[in-house]
């Protein structure tokens, strides 16, 4: 992993003998739980899984970056934040966002620094007949936080499926109401999982995973499928939440889902957040 | 209808000997299309349809102001907008932006003024089978132009309801794919048309509405409902387009589904706009 | 406080004899943190503080009402949150939302219930030279818990105003970069605090309030008032949470700020949550 | 450019003996102007100006893609769009999206087809004194339509940049509101327009540019300029007006600002929209 390169504290040193109001004392007595930067997009990289050539996929972040502020502080130096950023410019990846949070730590002299990523990840889908490909797209989070005793990061990912009700199936003659749902897992572990992990969860825990292309005999699978597979909201959440519960590697992780029920403009929700493994006092 | 008072030239008047930078000439020769204000929620109160006692709904607007600036003239009087509006405090209602609308355009002195409101309106609806009542609620606008030779109005409402579709019910064994979509009816017209009236063409254009609140006897019914009554977005429109074509008060329509298909992450969407009566320079 | 009525269980017990899946045992041996209902929009009706002849004020509110769910059931009856909402058809207030709070954990048979509301509030206000008026718009919360022995309200809301760069102005020649900001107070308390009452704990914390209307003798007093009183985003939130902490009656607050930087595309942002009361396990 | 392949038809064609239920015909005598898919994201690819390696830029792109469809017919083909969008998968660029409209149109047999992109687009910036590096993110579009006789192309893009009010400058004895703008520059052209041109017409238009990093002598500049360009809403779309008719390249242009006052919560807005050059159908 690259290192921070030596000269980076001369980088960030203020470039002039103007008064630096920020570094004036203040006295209200009142530390800072978070202070930053919000909003900025960016360049990120990401490795793919199960490449064979180390393959990697570009994509945009939003990124979100804090510090929390002493109380004999007055301010800190905002454009530090933009400066360490722009250190990633040709794509800042997953693995060096805790790089980047430690980083910040350093030359904003913090006691912890928080980093916020999200961005749409792509994975190529085949339709379940016809093997026809297409893009799916995933909207992932990576949140990091570090201070001087620990380093603390979750991985998130947002999935589109399918839910079809068990009830409207069981009491009618015919059909049963189905709709797009949103389902979200978030974990922290301790060996790496990769986001397309995440999403295979996600779409299990489903009735039944979206495509991007589908043909007619591809149609009639996922049709079939969804009612061969009623699941309430609370079963997807309770199906996401074994499966993440199974995972030896996952320490905590959030399930939930939102169901546009096609039935009512207002939505169905569901969640489970859990502690599996050892807590430290971030998770907490 | 309700006049503006005499007074208001008064009150609108600058009040103190200052600089008026906007008054000033401009030398660029070019004239504005749309100047104004936007993103302002204000209180407002509609008529009910077929209240017994004249009853009125409250809700909140999102209000945006324009008029066209000429080329002679530095800029607007941004405030009075805002002045303006204030005197619909205790609830703008629809009939009155547009007399807003023209009260705009003669205190700011334009050739063509703009008002759009969008707003939640609320419709109680009893359940298909045990008759339970509900609030459902639908985004509505009204749009206002003024010039000194016309007065045009458009009415829209946007009306969440079921699709179904007939290709995955025509293709499977058993179930077929449905969803929520967003059905959009917008309309000029030479006598009164009621949100409520475009919220029935639109309901009665998809598979089946959506309700607040749905028991299992109820559930049943839209269920088979749903079913039995397959559209593709395509069929939405088009139905949705031959009941206002049908409407003789109707001149003017826009009609438009965007369906939240639930095997897939994307939506579809279809939309017709037609003139149906006699148009004039507004509608062109 | 109106009680819920007798006949309420009656009302809401199930329609028919069909199929009740939701309330089937689960073996998957786990509770669900929070399941129900998101994205509903209804009437709210709020008291208007100072009023003489006790006004009350109409608004639209967003409505999210969740329950903790027991492991071993199956589901949760999410058409018992819409008709128990559906009884305050007339105006949801805010000192009735924790009524529904509880409603909702008695019929649902839950440990906890919890809902969530958030809606424009508008406040008139005079402009500060001209004295004109105009109505300002405020985005509100209120979020309350209920637990078979606690209840829990946070009263939130977000002051859009005027913040005003100290270090701009001080190393700059003339002028200084100022920006809408938008600044959130959210507070527990132990006796009834009023939403105008933290609009203007956040107004006083920023370098100047905004209004709707303004004339030319307002503006110049705007500008100058943001010049004589600059702030950090770390000023923001350091003297609102003062503000907040001087409180007797409010044993928990959050104070944060969102500087939409005039000089930049992203924003700047600072936060600071504090117990200053009594913690109990709603709080923790 | 590269020709869409001759085999695509064969990969077009639909797979199976299953019912075509779109292919069949309809008798509501009523063609559709636009149906399609909406709301999916893909990754695009962007050449770079003026760089000396032909380097190409990664991005997200959200996509549109509709076709007309004559009355006779009951449905379009949703899959194919996704098909055709797919063989772009490697990164769709801008000067290919022609190609992919004329694809759909071909394929989907319809007499127009109409493509949207929407994407950040990166330029790198110097701050005015210290010349840090810093990427800046800007919000572009394109929208392609087709039919048998006309290709049309717009290029936009949205600008932040600082505005700064002459008439508070003015009135006041210090300092003047200024607030961030967004600025959008839309055009449609004979020759080849960069977004970097658009983008610096956009913020010579403004008080002054935004930036990402700005140091303490960077500050300084951008809050002098602004103070010394100070521009209404009015001013900052004239002056674009002005810099997009005097470009010989462009024959049609959208100027639009949006101004977050600082002193108010809502915005100023202003838009000229001009024909300057020959008038096709599309245009119209």
């Amino acid at each position: 992993m690259p290192q921070p390169s030596t000269t980076t504290k001369t980088t960030l040193s203020e470039p002039s003998a103007m008064p630096d109001v920020q570094s004036r004392a203040d006295h209200r007595d009142l530390a800072i739980d978070r202070v930053g930067v919000t909003g900025i997009r960016f360049p990120a990289t990401l490795a793919v899984r199960d490449s064979q050539d180390n393959n990697t996929m570009a994509t945009v972040a939003t990124v979100n970056m804090f510090v929390a502020l002493s109380a004999e502080r007055k301010g800190t130096h905002m454009s530090r934040f933009l400066e360490l950023l722009n250190e990633y410019r040709d794509g800042l990846s997953p693995d060096r966002v805790m790089e980047l949070c430690r980083h910040i730590r350093d030359e904003l002299d913090a006691e912890r620094a928080h980093v916020e990523l999200s961005f749409p990840y792509f994975i190529s889908k085949q339709a379940p007949a016809t093997k026809r490909e297409g893009l799916m797209d995933y909207e992932a989070t990576i949140i990091c936080e570090s201070t001087s005793t620990l380093d603390d990061v979750r991985l998130g990912v947002t999935v589109p499926a399918t839910s079809l009700c068990p009830c409207s199936r069981e009491i009618s003659e015919y059909g049963a109401h189905n709709q797009r749902c949103l389902i979200r897992a978030e974990a922290r572990f301790t060996e790496t999982v990769w986001i397309e992990e995440l999403v295979e969860y996600a779409e299990q825990s489903a009735s039944c995973p979206v495509y991007s292309v589908l043909k007619r005999p591809d149609e009639k699978v996922v049709t079939e499928q969804a009612y061969d597979n009623p699941k309430f909201v609370e079963d997807i959440v309770r199906d996401l939440a074994t499966l993440l519960e199974a995972d030896k590697r996952i320490t905590w992780f959030h399930a939930r889902s939102e169901n546009h029920e096609s039935i009512h403009s207002h939505n169905a929700w569901a969640e489970i957040t859990r502690h599996t493994g050892p807590e430290n006092d971030l998770n907490a």
